[in-house]
């Protein structure tokens, strides 16, 4: 029996290591994402920040955050202090072996670093959300303050909350994957920020115009969606936490095929949608509906027929390009579409658990998605406020003009090509 | 003995559902190679499609394509019609652990799901092929209507006859995988569809001299040539099938190395021949070397020593580059080589594998070349002649020149580079 | 058991193949930081070069270099030739099920053919390393020719040394993963090339002052260095070597919390650094910070704790702005900085290993580490000299002030962006 139990664990442990490097590779997705769909001259600074959000992440979610999300102990509302897992430690193999094989899966089945990996790149992912709606008008090292606060206390404790085994998974909340605890949390951050900062210069017209600023690289912007595609894949198949039998290991599968078909239904929606009001193809619509339909199926991708899931993701295609027309109209300047993508659908996926999954309750669903909306923003409007108050959150009309790349980085992202620097917009 | 049953199963489908992310990871890229081949005014175009035809490719074969391609019962020609899928199930735990241990890998011992993961990514693979080949000129719009039927129909219709268990099947047809099934089957629609469409403007002049049209974006290009390298590990590694033992793994352990090993060699071989034609390390020829190694292993990836591997691509990257002059001769014009690539070797990797197979035959390999090839060609030009018929297929000579990208998609892919639309050609 | 032993072997087996493509991915992404950080009109043939070094470093080392690294026999310092792997073969299953148990992981316990495709990956990230700080003027055919000795016979050497079980093995010296073995050996064998070869026109100007000299591509740099990030949890991860038990299974998942939390701490410590030389957030700085603390943790990732391995990467990460300005003032010119990143960061690494591991001496490190740097930059030196006696290494000057891509590969990588050529340094 030990080698069966040995063997499990490495399984186990190897596919939360597997999911978690896909998931580390969504912040690739994220930086190409929004490096194509700003302007030239505000690429560099994107990149850096996405770069150094991941690292911030890390850190303080090793200091602190992993601890305060699945901490020893707790009320259920506020988590037991433990910052132990900057020291290490991992479950001792004996100890490990002599578990009771009949209650396996509720001890420790699976390395406790590997679950660090796994979840550390979850945060990263939330933050990787605010970074896009900020974009092109935001103070660098400002941003780079709220990622501290983000990545090791604001998320973290709504983490607590649900996956963290707190009040909102006593009252029976859902969330497989994060729609609302990953997805949700980044837009209302982002939401905050968007609101304390204001809209790029020339966006909105005098006469209540909407100009569309197209992004300086679609490929990369096109490159960037499909990361996130393939790094979905660990984000929601990861997110079953066991894999070593025949009925885990069935499921799965059965959330590799929903996240892919909520994708394809996304695209498809996006599409047509952005066919019949704009008149064509538009590229961008396409994108946002893909990712539209991951963060749909995120919050349930297990209980849904393929069908099913294809028809959330087709919801949430049609969904986003409504809420990027919409938050344009309420002036809610976002370049790249994170609030619509993540916030707007992320709601729709937790509201649509109920329609599959029989153990979910609306109300619950509602609970939750109002208590970690409320808790982020809230909490993130004092963040943003204080880094206003105290250094300003916002870069210089001329600093603005001229792109931040050369002001915050000291360097343009494509120096030769003549124009880079031409938008006039 | 269950436990080691639950282990086997969970551990051949993890491998299923690492192999299908590899394989998915192809679409970025084929939409990277495609996008840095073509010019820059018809880049965002060609992006969308690529977004969009894998989401179509995903529907379609969730709907009827699985059906037809692995159906319940069939003649060997005719597939019993099977819309199942769509709606979901996979083995029953208990059912699976009473089979017989002995007879375990003829039952089922992994996921049905994941086998529908790893096969839709294989669709997507083969409509992939075609985009390159009818780009800068092709409506959009009628190549989506071409993908609903070859990702729904034509490509699930000859992999029943092989891999569905089909006549091919019967006749002793080798082909691992897909080297026929996959990059034939594609080249044979682009083929068609390329007849039918015509060349780009420009592109032959009239005294037969053949104008070469630079792509834009040679690191695009680039990239997607490593991307398709690392995705093929898991389309040959994977189509392996079963890895939980000794023989197996040591198998699939093979075919990794000999995938390697004939791109390494398909590169060095197209990359001479191109010095020795051109006088030039010639870039674009280079990756196509890669792509024709990778290609032309795919029929028999585990029979040959690492040396025949390499000596195999090598042959594959000599031949690219003369079936890439060859095509421009008979002005066939494919503005990425996927038909050289894809089907010219791609019959070179069908008729190689009695070299290293013993139990292939010339003739079965010769039978199945040109049932894929006739099939595919005879069905999509069929359809290609409907979709020209009905909606036309080629846009207008204005919006040719100045770009589909500004016709089909509404946006520019690099709207900020001065001079990205200024290619003379 | 031998149920048991076929699960272990297989899963160690595709533990191995699952590290192999990601550290293969990091080819790749070798290739898009360097396209992304020379000028525009050198862009191609840097392409060209990655692509193919990496073919020749697949071909090399099938024939003679695995051969010579991990031979059957030998006495330390010279091994005995083997040249069989070319042919194929793999550990046989009966055999293999035949080993006792209790000494299994001494014994055959995975893939032969899993190990070369494990190794060959990592010569080719050697090989990777040199081609960067040659960029921009050296001739593409003598840096080809180079590689096939680098990759055939001067890695592989030193290679056996130590994890073939050489001398500097039985000296007690640590190197985990190579940050001697493979980053210290191609950034020795680069500096040998960089000082025959001589700095760029126009680098370093008449009074000594040091021109800085933009990258083209500052996304594709950054996906580079995302690429190398997620490529790495493979080559250190891998590097553990075994998976399958509760022990290593932890093992494996520390290796991947400290290769991540060392980038982390690489990237702040870098950034911090350069906002305090420059006042600015230099993304290219930020970058190599990554890059740095990858490096710096390789040589040791399992035995700091995750606080340790933060500080490790951060050392890193100062080390690598102050190496990099350090080279520039020796007027040694090193368009990516590779050096700095692999060298010196290499040798901290090396270094740092007695810092968290009691079982290292800083004086087998010591040892190592000149070992291997002697070694490489001696037979490097003879070898870039006889090839620059006999065919030349850098291009002439014409050549150089209209870019290599025109003269070696016969193509531009941006052909349309006007200004692409444009740069005047």
């Amino acid at each position: 029996m030990e080698d069966i139990l040995n063997l499990r664990y490495a399984l186990d442990t190897f596919y939360f290591l597997m999911s978690g490097a896909l998931v580390m590779w969504m912040a690739a997705g994220f930086a190409m994402l929004e490096a194509g769909l700003v302007r030239a001259k505000n690429t560099a600074e994107i990149l850096t920040k996405n770069v150094s959000l991941f690292a911030i992440a890390c850190v303080m979610y090793m200091l602190c955050g992993y601890g305060i999300m699945y901490p020893d102990g707790g009320n259920g509302i506020i988590p037991a202090l433990d910052f132990s897992f900057m020291f290490g430690g991992d479950h001792d193999p004996a100890a490990v072996l002599k578990q009771d094989p009949a209650g396996w899966y509720d001890g420790d089945y699976y390395s406790k670093m590997s679950d660090f990996f796994f979840q550390v790149v979850f945060v990263a992912t939330a933050m990787s959300i605010v970074s896009g709606a900020v974009a092109e008008r935001m103070k660098l090292w400002s941003f780079l303050g709220f990622a501290v606060v983000m990545t090791g206390f604001i998320y973290p404790m709504q983490g607590y909350w649900k996956w963290g085994g707190g009040f909102l998974d006593g009252l029976g909340f859902n969330d497989f994957a994060g729609s609302g605890v990953v997805h949700l949390c980044g837009a209302a951050a982002a939401l905050a920020g968007v609101l304390l900062l204001g809209a790029r210069k020339g966006k909105y017209g005098p006469n209540g115009e909407v100009r569309a600023i197209p992004g300086a690289n679609m490929p990369m912007a096109t490159l960037g969606t499909f990361i996130l595609w393939l790094g979905w894949f660990g984000f929601n198949g990861g997110s079953k936490l066991i894999l070593s039998n025949v009925g885990e290991a069935n499921a799965v599968a059965a959330v590799f095929v929903n996240t892919n078909a909520s994708a394809a239904g996304g695209v498809i929606a996006a599409m047509l949608v952005a066919r019949i009001i704009f008149g064509k193809a538009d590229l961008t619509m396409t994108l946002n509906g893909a990712l539209a339909g991951l963060v749909a199926i995120t919050a349930e991708p297990l209980a849904p027929t393929p069908l099913a899931a294809t028809l959330i993701g087709a919801v949430g295609g049609v969904l986003v390009v409504f809420a990027i027309i919409g938050l344009d109209k309420l002036k809610l300047d976002d370049p790249v579409g994170a609030i619509s993508v993540h916030g707007i659908v992320g709601m729709w996926g937790l509201l649509a658990v109920p329609l599959t999954n029989a153990d979910a309750t609306i109300g619950a669903q509602i609970i939750g998605l109002l208590t970690i909306f409320g808790w982020t923003f809230v909490v993130s409007l004092l963040v943003w406020f204080i880094l206003k108050s105290v250094f300003g959150i916002r870069v210089s009309e001329e600093e603005e003009y001229e792109g931040v790349d050369l002001s915050e980085c000291g360097l343009e992202a494509y120096p030769e090509f003549v124009g880079s620097r031409g938008s006039s917009v």
